[in-house]
């Protein structure tokens, strides 16, 4: 792992700004060339995040676009609510959206962009854990429809992203630990001292060095295998159980699960999974368990509803034809893609999640 | 002028074909490797052009998606409602969609493709002239918002375009001339003998040597220029006085003016101007003028409605600034962009229209 923090990690065509990223947004919008500015925020972020932003901004002038905060809203009828305000405030093509939010700004507001007069350009500035470890890169916008998540939605990549650790301290708690799952996720398939590092650090808050090694193994990931054919599987670790379960609990659960949650219910079966079919060993599927039943708290999977939650895992986009498909360990810090495992098998890895 | 008919055009990434159009089209369905079909239609094209396709299709299976006809239609809600039926017809990722229509179709169709599941392959049957010589080449994707013509949309080829003169024979007469003012425009920006074999052509429904010299020359023009920077402003020759009369006519008359229509208009009004600022001769100005007018019926322009067009004229997304900008002949064959006309000089050419 290097320990030592990149100020900037070059992605495809952008940069991720780590360091005094504030007055990198703010030199950007100074010499950008911009016509126009615009900030998409949510009702938290306007309240939580905009000032921070706003300090650095020193009488820049701009348009200011709010939405409804939560996974409901990232619809169609608030990108048109996005698009309508655009046209309304004179947006042209020479116009900077700045998306200032979580995943669900930053997929929202990158998606208007891309698709307003064709195309104009955005930057993020990600100010949930989630968004800044794992929507920073990529070039995924999107939004959701009929209640399938990003069924609408661009590879377009933001003119620059800028992290500020700062954000984060107004965070709730369950939201710090749902990108983390995402971080430790990333030590688990590629980086073995990543994931030590995060094991004994102080993770209420990480620290801007860990946030910023997440982005360069995801953003080496992405640039290794941009179509998505191989390489970037690998990200897919913990999603095979972790999605069935997330929309189980979403459909059944009042205070639902959050993504990460459900991802690191997930990276325990599927590192189950892994002792059975890719050398992942006793003694690593133990530390792995250890450390997310400390960070996570035990969710009731009853036995009952493992039927509901295999048909949900055969519906997953990743499979192809009529077999479930994972990502495994081999070990921590490497793994296998394209793993076909039977029913049977993740139920018996549902059943050791629930004997936990 | 090159006048034998070449049977495909390659463009950015794709084919044209213009021979054995339809037996391409199905020989690109059978080779493809795709999972499922879509055609794309709107109410007419369902009746006149489907049969066509279907008669090629010999036992393929296909859904069909049909929206209402007109440019009216060619909005979000419609958009919306081809991602639902794509969405309730169980779309994947390896699914084509085949736009079956006029640029309406076209347009939209390759919109919705473009941005569903992060954008599916699409291929374009344009069925109207204006859509085979205008919208098969440029990768130009969109829908209109708040009366505003494409305001929302990508840059997105499609996988290849397939042109059949067939579909022209149930095509009303206006809707020919409508595309044909575009191919007129070819002839007079470029290539003064196309121009001339136009000129002397039976043009009731030009034959595909004449639509495919058009498609060479659009291409052969995007092409150069991918990113609308300068040689692209070349097919803007009649537009900025043509698109403030087809706004008027569309906001003023109950049978409103096609956009062909309207650009002839303009082609005689920027072809005058063209006299006075460029260097075209009276002798080609008249040559134009009488070709234009033996086609197009004269349209009532009122002197008291000047200042509206002007007004829109100064709107118009080509401007920079305040003034307003025209792309002029040198020549017929030899084009001028960037060219700064006064409200005057635009006024006099809107009186000299009047008084032919
Ligand atoms: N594009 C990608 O590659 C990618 C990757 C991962 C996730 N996503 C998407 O991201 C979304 C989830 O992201 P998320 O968890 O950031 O969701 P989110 O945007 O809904 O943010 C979660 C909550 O935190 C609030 N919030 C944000 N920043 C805050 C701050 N600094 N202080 C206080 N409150 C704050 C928000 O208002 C919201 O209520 C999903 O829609 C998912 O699909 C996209
Ligand atoms: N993408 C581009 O580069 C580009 C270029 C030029 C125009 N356009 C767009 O194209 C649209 C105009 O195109 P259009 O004139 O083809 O419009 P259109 O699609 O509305 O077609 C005109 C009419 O003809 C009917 N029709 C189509 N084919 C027929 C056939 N073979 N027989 C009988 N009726 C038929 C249609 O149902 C419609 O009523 C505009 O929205 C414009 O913005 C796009
Ligand atoms: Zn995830
Ligand atoms: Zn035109």
């Amino acid at each position: 792992m290097e320990s030592t923090l990149q100020s900037t990690i070059e992605s495809i065509g952008y940069n991720v700004y780590l360091q005094d990223s504030l007055n990198e947004l703010a030199n950007f919008v100074e010499t950008g060339n911009y016509s126009k500015f615009f900030i998409l925020t949510d009702e938290f972020t306007s309240v939580h995040c905009l000032p921070l932003v706003e300090e650095k901004f020193a009488g820049k002038t701009y348009d200011l676009i709010e939405i409804n905060a939560g996974e409901e809203n990232k619809n169609i009828d608030f990108c048109i609510g996005v698009w309508k305000m655009l046209i309304d405030f004179g947006a042209d093509r020479r116009s900077l959206l700045i998306n200032l939010g979580g995943g669900v700004i930053t997929d929202l507001g990158g998606f208007a962009a891309s698709t307003f007069k064709r195309g104009i350009d955005f930057v993020n500035v990600p100010t949930t854990l989630l968004s800044q470890v794992d929507a920073s890169v990529g070039g995924k916008t999107g939004i959701d429809m009929d209640s399938i998540k990003n069924i609408i939605g661009t590879f377009t990549q933001p003119k620059a992203v800028f992290i500020d650790q700062a954000f984060l301290k107004t965070l709730p708690p369950r939201e710090i630990l749902s990108g983390l799952a995402e971080m430790l996720k990333h030590g688990l398939i590629v980086d073995a001292a990543y994931w030590e590092a995060l094991k004994n650090s102080d993770l209420s808050i990480p620290s801007i060095e860990l946030i910023g090694q997440s982005v360069v193994i995801k953003n080496r990931i992405v640039i290794s295998d941009p179509t998505e054919k191989s390489h970037r599987k690998a990200l897919n670790f913990g999603h095979t159980v972790g999605h069935a379960v997330e929309t189980y609990s979403l459909d059944n659960d009042k205070d639902h699960l959050t993504h990460g949650e459900a991802i690191a219910i997930g990276m325990i079966c599927e590192s189950w999974l892994s002792v059975k079919k890719t050398g992942l060993s006793e003694a690593e599927v133990n530390d792995i368990v250890k450390v997310l039943t400390r960070l996570y708290p035990k969710y009731q999977l009853p036995e009952s509803n493992f039927d509901a939650m295999i048909e949900l895992m055969k519906k997953d986009k990743k499979n192809e034809g009529n077999t479930i498909n994972c990502t495994l360990l081999k070990s921590i810090g490497t793994y296998a893609i394209n793993q076909i495992c039977t029913e049977d098998e993740l139920r018996e890895s549902l059943k050791y999640y629930a004997s936990l």
